[in-house]
């Protein structure tokens, strides 16, 4: 463990989450006193990456309990907050299911979430850098799935820092990540701030790098792997997943179980977010399209599962033709 | 014809370009009064898009001449602006074969350079037009290859322009080009301004665009077509030819014959030219990574052949298997 980064604080009282809107410009955090911040939190993504979702659902539960609300209400606020993590689903449901809805207790199993998707992370870390190269792996990345996604350590990004740990990792590749550029903002932040060597590319330049040097392994996280293994990922992945294939580039996916949505047959009954076109149109205020510009903005895409490699949980690695192991 | 964007205007003695650099925020000039002018405004991207870049170049050797510069020094200067672009060297050598460079010479071919891209342009839309459906087509393009690109109409924009016109068009996407956002910033722009019904998509969109309906033509332009079909455009198309491959969606290059270079034999031939990190950390002054940031930033890929389903020319298309009719 050597990222200091941890995104997600419980501060006595109230929840405190690092404003990823800011980063990497500023390090700002908004105090979330109610179910209903955290919704805001998540809906205008202060808080984004499916696992840190799901672990400040739990705690937007704690905090209405805190203040004798309702808890039916803090569930319902919760779970509108964004459609295609299904860790926010997960999250609540293991919050419902237990026995005593008492502000103590659901603030308890807050944090057990909290540190358990941690230990996770570290053992998935583990799991997915075994599947490199002993030396010299060059890796591509999209979106950002590191600490600032997770409760520490990260999913794809934990298992490029366990590798990199390891001394597997020769060069890392991360995608800008439009619109919302989580991969320029963040990924690379997170990068540098540990020293792993990783170059900025244009989403559009992955196919192209893959054809100008051997990648071998595209690794990137999940919002919601169906029954099939079929994956809703970040906007981009299959893109990433189709030029891997072309190239014999091989293709990982890492997410804990809390990912894995058995009642979803295959990814055709992933439901796929579709945001405001302001994120294409305009950065800062600034215009990037002409004004009344029409858009179509889906945040996620679905990668089939026959375009994977390896899916990685903390409960085991599935390989093509195997049963998921979520 | 019913675009009214001429970017490029001879006004007597100088030349005026619309810089694109500040499209669609604002319409402002750039003035030239000599080659090193319009060598700049190419290298800086005032003036981009193969077609514009040549006839621009055509211009900047009248310019010199009519100052009383030394010819040579003008076609270095030139020459040296962009390496991908083979119309920029195919508008050189053609003034260079003139037998009389002297000043009004110069200025007459350029002019005729000019006209005929037009023409040919017209003659391309007409062309790649007949390949698509009869009504209700659903086209896809990359980067900006309309009347801002070239010397009027546009290549793959003047297809879908003419194929618009023709009542074929149901829907154009255009992807916004990162890192530059020729499709957000300029294409969106001229396809608003003729009413032709557009969506702004991110890059990374395009694969799961043609997973979730039917897209029946990419439609790119080129830089540069080697001898065998290998086609250099700009950064992402390799991407898109190949999701378009994936999906059976049919994959068009449109490009007037001064882009076809016969001594390159193939696409490993192409010289791919790398621009600064700023245009992906930086937009408009504010930061898109942190400081520091490494970056690769190719602004061109290679397509190969294999994966392109006709390549129009105004000689005629050549189709998978034929010799390109360049």
């Amino acid at each position: 463990m050597s990222d200091a980064v941890r995104p997600i604080v419980w501060s006595g009282d109230h929840l405190r989450l690092l404003d990823q809107r800011e980063l990497p410009a500023r390090e700002t955090w908004v105090e979330c006193r109610s179910a209903a911040d955290v919704a805001a939190a998540i809906h205008g993504m202060a808080v984004r990456g499916a696992p840190a979702i799901g672990i400040s659902a739990a705690y937007g539960l704690a905090l209405d309990a805190l203040m004798g609300r309702d808890y039916d209400h803090a569930e319902r606020v919760l779970a509108e907050s964004r459609p295609t993590a299904v860790n926010l689903r997960w999250a609540l449901d293991r919050m419902r299911r237990l026995p005593d809805h008492g502000a103590s207790a659901l603030l308890a199993e807050a944090q057990a979430i909290h540190v358990e998707d941690l230990q996770q992370n570290l053992l998935m870390g583990e799991l997915g850098a075994a599947l490199l190269p002993l030396k010299g792996a060059r890796v591509l990345t999209h979106c950002n799935t590191g600490a600032l996604a997770t409760g520490g350590h990260g999913t794809a990004l934990g298992v490029i820092r366990t590798a990199w740990q390891q001394g597997r990792i020769a060069q890392v590749y991360n995608t800008e990540t439009r619109p919302w550029l989580q991969g320029a903002r963040l990924t690379a932040w997170e990068l540098m701030r540990e020293g792993i060597p990783t170059k900025l590319i244009a989403d559009g330049a992955a196919a192209h790098l893959m054809s100008r040097e051997k990648i071998d392994w595209v690794i990137v996280g999940a919002d919601r792997i169906a029954a099939n293994g079929d994956t809703a990922n970040k906007i981009g992945t299959y893109a990433l997943a189709i030029a891997a294939k072309h190239h014999g580039a091989k293709f990982m996916v890492v997410a804990p179980s809390g990912t894995f949505d058995p009642s979803c047959p295959d990814g055709a009954h992933i439901p796929i977010e579709e945001r405001t076109s302001i994120e294409l149109t305009e950065y800062q205020g600034r215009a990037l399209a002409p004004a009344g510009m029409q858009t179509w903005n889906p945040v996620f895409d679905v990668t089939p599962a026959a375009l994977i490699d390896a899916i990685v949980s903390e409960r085991g690695v599935s390989l093509p033709g195997e049963a998921v192991r979520g």
